[in-house]
This record gives structure tokens, sequence and C-alpha cells, in this order.
């Protein structure tokens, strides 16, 4: 669990930095920077929580994750240059990150009593929902809307984990193979360009 | 009450066709049209029941609406062109639809205790929220901001389900006489280009 | 208390008056001009309570809410021109009702078992997240993230606030402290072009 939890931290942490670095991107000023970093790393959970009644939202109930994003904003503002070069070592927390999210918010949805398919949605709230927020403040259009394989890996990630978890798989090696799977589908995803189709309006001739 | 549950149904099927078109409009993937009809047929409920505390919000706790959203966003990708076409249907469906969710918003407000007039708020906020979320998702002003009677002939239709209430006519009659109501407001609306005054900075001079 | 309850009303009516002139800025219908009156007034203090789970939320137990909102949108349509020569006059009654909304808000998330730094917090978005919600609707760029002194006089009001009751300060003179230091503090930073530092993305070759 302390393994999780770390890793949990972690995905905070990046999710900090990368709200910090759309807001330099906007020129917001250093408060709305920090706002941003915040929403970005807290708001998917905040919304899975509120939705399924899980209040006052978790991140408020241990300060270890004010810490972290305070750390996360102030990193992303300082290395901002230094950061950008790093761009591989980023994507890989950050799906760990995701990873993780998607696994915790799925677990914590099922406590609550949801069925599994709601479950496995409120998984991928918790991970992808942050960044929408993030975007949606940022007044641009949400990027997991436009075509890469981000949310779909969460989803994919939660059923893999129930699967798992059916076959009675313990819970850290569920969470290992379903976080690897994800990266591992991710990286695939990025080097072959997969993509889902575009929605799209048709020729109306036909 | 079989009969509403079925309209309720219909209704959010309706809703997420349109969720999905907008999501076409905006070229989002797949998955991005899927959130956004999902969004569209449940955020406004999901917000009045996040408002009044009223969680797990209601499409979680029955199955069927994640099928009916899955079935109306899978019937908007395939059937674009078709479904442009029968924008009259569709126009019929999606006025049922809000003003249905508008009386079940309303008396599921009540029952959490809240005052009449916050509840016809709630009631006009389960109808035309969702609608608010997938634009400001996609980037677009909210449509119902712009001049058509919309969310107010939910609002009218709220106050004469509680004046017929106020009567004891049974419920599903009320039901009937407030969805008719809605109906007739709104095709009349469109018919004769009624509209609320648009709010304008006025000359300064004055 | 009646006098906070006071200006409390009197900071819910600039709330709703500013939301309506900004609705007028977009050309909004007379409907989505209440509605953004209402959400610009209620907002921030729905967040809140929704996050630590107050529900249902604030304004919804007490009427006069709503009366005070609708009475601040009507005043904000009829008066345009005359509000917009008032600047000075809105300015003031605006900060005042950002500094009431803070400290109420820190209190009530404390009464809900949140840290202190977790209330700090939350007595910041119940002042200043009606405006962002805001400007979501109306699809323009939060204004309180662009570089002015706002949100970040509400956290330095929060933060003194606290340090007051450390003391032992009774209650109500807490409140004129925090209040006329929000004021001062925005008054100068207006005055003399305080800001915060924006966040740019730096020149790269370093």
């Amino acid at each position: 669990m302390d393994l999780i939890y770390t890793l949990d931290l972690v995905g905070t942490f990046v999710f900090a930095i990368s709200g910090m670095l759309t807001a330099a991107n906007k020129r917001f000023d250093l408060f709305g920077g920090a706002v941003i970093a915040l929403v970005t790393a807290v708001g998917g959970g905040s919304v899975r929580d509120v939705l399924i009644g899980a209040t006052p939202v978790g991140w408020m109930q241990d300060t270890n994750y004010l810490w972290v994003i305070g750390g996360g904003a102030a990193f992303g503002y300082l290395f901002q240059a230094y950061i950008l070069k790093l761009r591989r070592t980023m994507f890989l927390f950050d799906t760990i990150g995701i990873g993780l999210f998607t696994i915790l918010g799925l677990n914590k949805a099922l406590s609550f009593g949801v069925s599994p398919s709601v479950a496995v949605l409120m998984g991928t709230v918790s991970a992808v929902f942050g960044g929408v927020i993030r975007d949606m403040l940022c007044n641009v259009e949400p990027l997991i809307f436009r075509g890469e394989i981000y949310a779909t890996a969460c989803m994919a990630g939660a059923l893999l984990f129930l699967f798992l978890q059916q076959l009675s798989l313990p819970y850290n090696w569920a969470v290992v193979v379903t976080v690897s799977f994800i990266i591992i589908l991710r990286i695939l995803a990025v080097r072959f360009h997969w993509g889902l189709p575009h929605v799209e309006i048709k020729d109306r001739k036909g």
C-alpha cells in the first residue's frame, strides 16, 4: 500500500506541473497558475467524489496532497525550460499517474456501492477530468477529446483490473499489471499513431 | 409510472444523440463523442443531485441509463445524415425530454426538502444544464442563453405543474398537461419567433 | 451577526449585478442574464458546499438569497448606464462582498472538519469561484487569472482572520479588521498597479 500511496503522490506532482505549464502558455499570473495546478491534480478525483457522495472530497482529508501540489506548481514555475526537455520522463510519470488514478478511483467508487460499469467510468473520470477542467478554465478545447488514446487506455485498464480481481490476483499485483498495461498501450499508441476515428458530419448527399 | 419511466429513457436517448452530433460538429474523436453524449444526457440531473445532496447521483443507480446513452451515442454516430432530416421528430422528442426532466427534477428536489422556488430552479437545471455543460466542453457559448424560449418554457412548466398539484390533479394527469403545455409553448415560440429580449449595453450618452 | 448577514446580502446583490452586466456584454437574453446573475452570486459558495459535503447547498436554505439575486439582476438590467458611472461604489461593495464571502466560507469549511489550509482555500473559492463560473459560461478567460490582486487578497485575508482568531479577538472585530484589510489591499493594488508576476514560457536557449 505504501508503494501505491507514493505513486499516487508522484502522479499528483506531475499533474500539478502540467497545470502550471498550461497556465504559463496562457500567460496567467502566478496565482492563476497555482489554481490551475491544483485543479489539474485534484479535479478528477473531486468530480468523482462529489458524484458518488464521498465528501469532504479526498484531497481535503490528507494535507500531503496540498504540499505535493504546491511543490509541483513551484517546480513547474522554476524549471519550465528544463521540464520541456524531459518530455519522455514526464510522459512516463503522467501515464503512471493516470493508471493509478484510474484504479484508485475505480475502487473508491465500488466501495460506495455503484455498479462495476459506473465504477469503470468513475475510474476514468478520476484520471482524466482534472485535465478537462484545466482546459475549460484555460478556455481551450479539452485535449482528451481530440483523438489520442488516453482516456480509452484508462477505461481499458479499468476493465482489465476488474478482470484480474475476478481471477483473485492479489491487489498489488493487479495494480502493477494494470499500470504496466496502460503504459504499454500508450507507448504503442504514440509510436504507431493509433487513434480513435473522428466523428464527422458526413456528406449529406448520401 | 411506467409511461413516465419510458419517456424519461426516450429523453435520455435523444439527449445522447444531440451530444454526439455536437461533438461531430467539433470533430472530436469517438470517445470524446461518447463522453459528450453522456454529459448531455445526465449532466443536468447530476448537477441537481449534487446541489441537493442526492448522491450517488441518480443515473448511477440504474444501469439502464448507461445502456440507453450508449445506444443514443451509437445511433447518433451511425445515422448522422438521416437524423439531420428528422429535425422535427428530434425537436418533439427533445421537448418531451426537457418537459419530463423538469417535472422529475422538480419532484426530486422537493423530496429533499428545498423550497418550491428552489425546486422550480432545480427542475429547470435538470432539463437544460446537460446542454450547457455540453456547450462548455465543446468550447461554444451555451445555446440556451441566446434568446430562444427553452429554459423559460421549462420554468413556466414547472410553475404550472406546482399549480396543478395544488389543485390535486392526479400525478399522471399533471405530467401530461405540463409536458403538453411545454411542447405547445415551444412550437408556438419557434413558429412565431418568440424570444426574450436581449440584454445589451445601452448607449452611454444618456 | 445581523450586520454580517446584511453585508452578505449586499455582496450577493452586487455579484448578481456584475453577472447581469457580463451577460449584457455577451448579448445574452434576459433569462441567460438572470442565470449568469444567479451563478455569479451563488457559484462560489455552491462549489465550496458541494466539495465539503454541506448539501443542500447554502443558498437553497434561505429564500432571501433568491430574492436579493432577482433584485440585483433586475437592477443591473434596468440601470446599466447608471451603474457604469458608479464604478468606484461597485468596486467598494464588490470588495466588501469578497471579504465577507471569504470569512463566511472559511468558517463553514472549518465547521465541516477540514484542516485550516483547506479552509483558507475554501474561503477563497467561496469568494472568487462565482466569477470564474460566470466567465466560463460566457466563454471568456477567467478574469481572476490575469494578474490583478484579487483572489490573493482573499487568501491573505483568510490567513489574517485565522491569526486574529488565534489571538482570541472577538468574531465581529476580526471580521471588521479582515474586511478592512482586504479593501485596503485591493485599493493599494489598483492604485499602484500591484500584480503577481505572469507565468511565461521562458526563452528556451538557456
